[in-house]
């Protein structure tokens, strides 16, 4: 999670996030693009490539937080739209039980996920996406991959703070883990 | 389930069949149809009415068995395309995970579901469905009923066999049982 | 959720917990404590009384907000022991996936769940529970109900803020929503 | 499931259940036997080891079929008796939802999961154990190794019949495929 400049307008100024960042943890809902077939079989996973403030490029999922006296599916949709672009016509899920709940922490080792900015609590779910990706905003390019490729280590390690190991999570949920 | 004479051709012969639901539990999977709306939140919930043998008319859910050799996620789009017709457009899950394992007794009392002809367990899924509905075979029509008609005691005491049950666990699992 | 202050030392003192209340959703934990026979089924469920700050007595759930720097399990255990006692010997579960996600609203009928004070997400979870309760605190007593009391609406309509709901949710996805 | 010769008096002869086996899809449910601490988390797996009929020893984990007329969490307890000894006071879980479903087919690369014998339905779910395991029957040994361990190609490798992509279901499901 350590590529997510919230551009969309908020509740809280700069300096109002920060300090909330030092206080509480901050909700956030994760999504794992995919193309199903007509069985709902997952043929592709949909990675974004992003430049960090670093300028290194790396490989992440859809992200973004929850703002106050938003839905849970409202925060889906919004953060869909804004990395695939207005057409993508995601089916955001019907049931808010998440496949699992993941825990970015600032200190390391204390779970699998890490955030160095804040201590970050993730709903994370699996979107079908039907229609045309156009990666928006902080995204550089959206790129579908099979799930054999999503499996192999080479993409895994590409993705900074855990998300390989959410990934990977999807990936076994959907019965694609090979 | 008491209404499901399966008249697609399987592997089995009639008497087989028999003797196989004397012996073994049968395994089902079992469909509740929704629409949705662009944030993924349930606005309707498709029952079947059916008329038994006997000439009485119920709601019931999307149910069929799985055959041999049959994946589950092909089990679910055969009996959503026999019941709603081809051009239903379903979204079979991208998980297996069902919501709910619906355990059909030919025993009355030993769960809330009872099948007199057999023992079935049934993998319960939600699957919105985005294009038309035309009922098929023994299915004489089918209805769309918001949320809350579906949660009514007129509704659920019409279904029998503990379908009413797993409608409202249907309900609870998408946050519209009121 | 109208119900809870919270005494347990935390990170945020009370004028910045009402700040961060009116800018962020707020992350909580809910416990359905129940006890279950040696099969896995729910033979009961726990529900503690409360004194509400005028006065009335409600029925509730375990609930709690998680800390910065906190693990939801470890939240969990946090307010299990605050609301149960000591010795209640609760089975946090093994996944983190919740049964359901609760969304509480300051503004009335957004979702099912109202909370005057903020907008909190909660993540709920089963939790059987083997030892012996003594409720703490503002807790003020603890009844075990069978299934069938707590799915009545004597039972139900007392719980305030959408607690009904989140129970009928809970006792469908054990199977017990009669 | 390659390895269980169903010992225990069932409902079917010999042959019939060869018959039913070329007929139907057979349900089986499947447990992870964990350790847990008391926030919940899995400290280690409980890994069976076999000889097979040829000799060959593999890593498996605890499975079996459902008997007619036996309800899903009865048939876990029983094969998880059968299994792990009388002691080892499993925590059958509260709700029948799996956390996935395992299709086994007779023919390679449908699914992951493969049974020479059989069209099998597996419904899987993580089990907590608290008590003395005294492997039975045909299991050798149990062996209790980290979450680390299991994650590694060694172990999953070793075992058939898709055995180890469950595993590793099962490990990300419970947040500790590393």
């Amino acid at each position: 999670m350590s590529d997510m400049t919230e551009t969309t307008p908020g509740w809280l100024s700069s300096d109002e996030l920060e300090l909330a960042r030092a206080r509480m943890p901050i909700l956030y809902v994760e999504a794992v693009p995919v193309r199903v077939d007509d069985s709902g079989e997952v043929t592709h996973i949909g990675l974004l490539l992003r430049i960090g403030p670093d300028g290194t490029v790396s490989r992440t999922l859809v992200s973004g937080r929850v703002l106050h006296h938003e839905r849970v599916r409202d925060a889906l949709l919004r953060h869909l739209e804004k990395d695939l672009g207005p057409v993508a016509l995601p089916q955001v899920p019907a049931s808010l039980q998440p496949f699992t709940v993941a825990e970015y922490f600032p200190t390391l080792g204390v779970t699998p996920f890490h955030d160095p900015r804040q201590h970050a609590v993730s709903l994370a779910y699996i979107v079908p996406v039907t229609g045309d990706c156009r990666p928006q905003q902080n995204a550089l390019d959206l790129v579908w991959v099979s799930p054999e490729e999503a499996s192999s280590p080479l993409v895994l390690d590409e993705m900074p703070g855990g998300h390989g190991v959410l990934l990977k999570q999807a990936l076994a949920h959907v019965g694609c883990l090979s």
